[in-house]
C-alpha cells in the first residue's frame, strides 16, 4: 500500500495499471484481454512474458447466511479494515471463529484481546492441520486455558441472521450466539483465469511451474500463492501459501523474466504464529506426509523451558523432531510453547537444509545464557533424545 | 548447589568428599594427595581414572588496593552473594566495571538497574573482544545510550581506599570515584596442580586433551574450563570457557571413563549475552582469527529489524556474517540488536555445522510472522548480501 503507480513509474519504469482486470489470456498470440473497470473499455494487450501472480482466495462455504453482516474474512488489508469497522459498528459480545488454522488462531487472539467471548469451530479432530495431532493437542489445551471454547469435529452448516445481520453460528452439533464470525478455512490458488487459458495446473490447483517459475506454456510464468513450489526434502511439487515463499517466487520469476538466471530453492513450509503468549512453529514433513510417502521415520517430543528455569519469564516449550529411521536425517520439527519458542524452529529448518542427522543436531553449538535458554537449548535436547532412539 | 553428598551417594552411588583438597597428583602411581581441610589429615588416595575438572579462575591484577572492600569479582555463586551483600552494606553511588567482556557487561546491566552511576574501563580499543571492532562499536554506542560512561584504551593501575574500603579506581588516564568496583578481566584455566604433576598443558595453559577428553597421561582426563576444546571449523585445539562446552566435556569424559565411547564435537564459541534490552551474540571465527590463519574471507554487515517494522516492539538489529572467499562457506557471525536478536545466532551456528555457503544460507526457509521477524529474517538478508558480494 506504500507505493502509487506514479512511484513505480518514476523509480523503476514499471507501468502499473490499477483498476484494470485481465479477463482472458491468449498464450498462443501472447496477449491478454484487459477491461478498464472505470470505463468498461476492453482490448487485447500484447506481451513478451506474462507473469501470473493472482494469489489465492479464501475458501468461503456457500452456506445459508454466509454473506450476512458480521460474517468476516481477513485475507487483504481491506478485509482487515472491514473487520475492524464491523467490530466497532456491531459491538459483539460473542465471536465465533470457523477454522483452526493460522488465520483462525490469530483472530481468536484479537477477539480475546478485545474482551470477547471466543468460540472456535473446527471440522477436524485437531486445530492446526500443519501440526501432528499430539502437538496440536498442546495448542488446544493452551487455547482452552486462555478462555477459548473449542469445538473439534464439528462442521459449519450456516449462519442465523436477523435483518441481514449475523445472530448465531449453526453447526452439525449446535447453534451458538455470535455477534461476529470469522472464516479461517484456508485458501485455494486463484487460477481460474489460467485454467481457462489452458495453462496446466498442478498440486491443489496451483500453477505448474519449474524451478525457474516458468509454466509449461512458453512465455508464461507463475509466482506467489497461485503457484507451486518444490519441497526441499522430497523434491516433489508442493503447495504452500506463505509470504516468505511467495516473495521468493517473485524474485526468481522476475530475475528470469528480466534475462537473469535464478532458481527457486526448495521449501519446507516453515511457519510461525502466536496466539497471545502461546507460540506455534513447524517446518518440514509431518507424520501424515511421511506416512503417505511410506517413509520409515522416528520421532520424539520433549518438554523443556524457554529460558533457564529460574529466570523470570521462563515458560514451558514442547519440541517434536522427526528423522528418517535409516539415516537419522532430520525431516521435520514442530514447536509449541510460551514466549521465545517459535523462532527456534529456524534451527530445525537450517539443520534440514544442511542435511544434519539427529546426532549432528544434538552437537550443535548454540548460544546459552539464562535470559535466552536453558543450558541445553530445547531443540538440542529433542535432537539428543531422538538420536538415542535411533541409535538404540 | 541443589544436591548434597548424601544425595549423590543415594541416587548414583557417587562418593562425594567435600572439604577435601587435592594438593598433588602422582600419575605414575595413580594416586592423589588429599588433605581433609577440617582435620588437616593428609593421605594418598589411589585411582583407576582421574578426572581433572578444576575449572578456571578469574584474572585478578595484583594492583594496589585489589583486596579492598568493595572490589568484587563474580565467578561463583558465593562471590555473587558477596557482591550483593557488599552493595547492600556499602550503598555505593558510583560503580566502576573493569573489563568489557560478558561478565563486565552483565554486571554493568545489574548496576544500571540498581540506579548506580556506571563507568566501564577497558584496556583494548573496543569492548567485547569476541566481536570484531565494527560490531563492538554498536555495543559501545548502546552502552553509552543506556548511560554507561565508557573508557576504552585505558588501563587499571590500582584502587584508592580509605580504612580498607574502596573509594576510587585509578587508571593510566584518571582517577574515578567508586563505591564499588567489579573485575571482569576474564579467566584462566586452573591447571597449576596438573602442571606440577607433569600433565601437559596446551592452548592458553588449558589441559591438552584429545576428542575423548583424555590427557596424554594414561588414566588422566580433563573436562570443563580447565581443558581444551577443538574448533569445529579449523579442527585445531581451542580454548573457550563457556558453560555449554564445559557441560559437553563432562558428558564425554564421564562416558569414556565409565567404559562407554564418546567423542567431543567441535565448538564454535557460540555465546549470547544481554545488557538491558541490548542483545549480543557471536559464533565461529572472527576477523582477527581469520587474519591469523591467513584465510581469504569476505564479510558483510546489514541492519534490519527484529520484527516487522510496523509491529510493536520492533527494534534495530545488526548482523555480520563472514564467509570463506573461495568456497562461500559461512565461517562466523555476530549479532548486536534489541530484544529478539541474540538467539538468531543459532541459525548461523547450524549453518556452519551444515557446511552451508552464504548462498545456501540465503535460501533457508525460516519462519516469518510480524511478531517474530521481518519477511526476510535478518540473518537471511545478511547471507544474501554476502552471497552477492562473493558472486560479484
Amino acid at each position: 500500500m506504500a507505493r502509487s503507480p506514479e512511484t513505480f513509474k518514476a523509480a523503476q519504469n514499471i507501468d502499473v495499471r490499477i483498476r484494470h482486470e485481465v479477463v482472458a489470456v491468449d498464450p498462443k498470440a501472447r496477449r491478454v484481454r484487459v477491461v478498464q473497470l472505470d470505463s468498461s473499455r476492453e482490448w487485447w494487450e500484447p506481451y513478451d512474458d506474462l507473469l501470473i501472480a493472482t494469489g489465492a482466495r479464501p475458501i468461503v462455504p456457500k452456506v445459508p447466511g454466509h454473506d450476512a453482516q458480521g460474517v468476516l474474512g481477513v485475507h487483504t488489508l481491506e478485509s482487515g479494515l472491514r473487520a475492524r469497522k464491523a467490530l466497532e459498528r456491531l459491538k459483539p459480545r460473542h465471536a465465533v471463529v470457523v477454522g483452526g488454522g493460522y488465520i483462525g488462531l490469530e483472530m481468536a487472539e484479537a477477539f480475546l484481546i478485545l474482551g470477547l467471548d471466543v468460540r472456535l469451530i473446527e471440522k477436524a479432530p485437531q486445530v492446526m492441520a500443519t501440526l501432528d495431532p499430539d502437538m496440536a493437542a498442546f495448542v488446544a489445551d493452551a487455547l482452552r486455558a486462555k478462555g477459548v471454547t473449542l469445538h473439534l469435529e464439528e462442521s459449519l452448516e450456516g449462519f442465523e441472521t436477523k435483518g441481514g445481520v449475523l445472530t448465531a453460528v449453526v453447526t452439525d452439533k449446535g447453534t451458538y450466539p455470535a455477534g461476529i464470525a470469522l472464516l479461517g478455512l484456508g485458501v485455494r490458488p486463484n487460477t481460474d483465469l489460467a485454467a481457462e487459458a489452458g495453462i496446466p495446473l498442478g498440486v491443489r490447483g496451483a500453477l505448474r511451474v519449474d524451478r525457474r517459475m516458468a509454466t509449461p506454456i512458453e512465455g508464461v510464468w507463475g509466482a506467489g500463492d497461485c503457484a507451486e513450489s518444490f519441497h526441499l526434502i522430497t523434491g516433489k511439487p508442493f503447495y504452500v501459501a506463505l509470504g516468505t515463499v511467495a516473495n521468493r517466487h517473485g524474485r526468481v520469476a522476475g530475475t528470469n523474466i528480466a534475462g537473469g538466471r535464478a532458481m527457486m530453492s526448495g521449501v519446507l513450509g516453515t511457519a510461525v504464529t502466536k496466539i497471545c503468549s502461546l507460540e506455534v512453529a513447524r517446518t518440514g514433513l509431518q507424520e501424515r506426509e511421511l506416512q503417505e510417502l511410506g517413509w520409515d521415520y522416528v520421532s520424539e517430543t520433549i518438554e523443556s523451558r524457554t529460558k533457564a528455569g529460574y529466570f523470570p519469564g521462563s515458560g514451558p516449550i514442547h519440541v517434536k523432531l522427526l528423522a528418517e529411521k535409516r539415516t537419522g536425517k532430520i525431516l521435520g520439527g514442530q514447536i509449541v510453547g510460551e514466549t521465545g519458542s517459535a523462532k527456534r524452529i529456524d534451527v530445525v529448518a537450517a539443520a534440514i537444509a544442511g542435511g544434519l542427522t539427529a546426532e549432528a543436531m544434538s552437537n550443535l553449538d548454540l548460544g546459552y545464557a539464562p535470559p535466552f535458554s536453558p543450558l541445553w537449548d530445547p531443540v538440542i535436547i529433542a535432537a539428543r533424545v531422538l538420536s538415542k532412539k535411533i541409535g538404540a
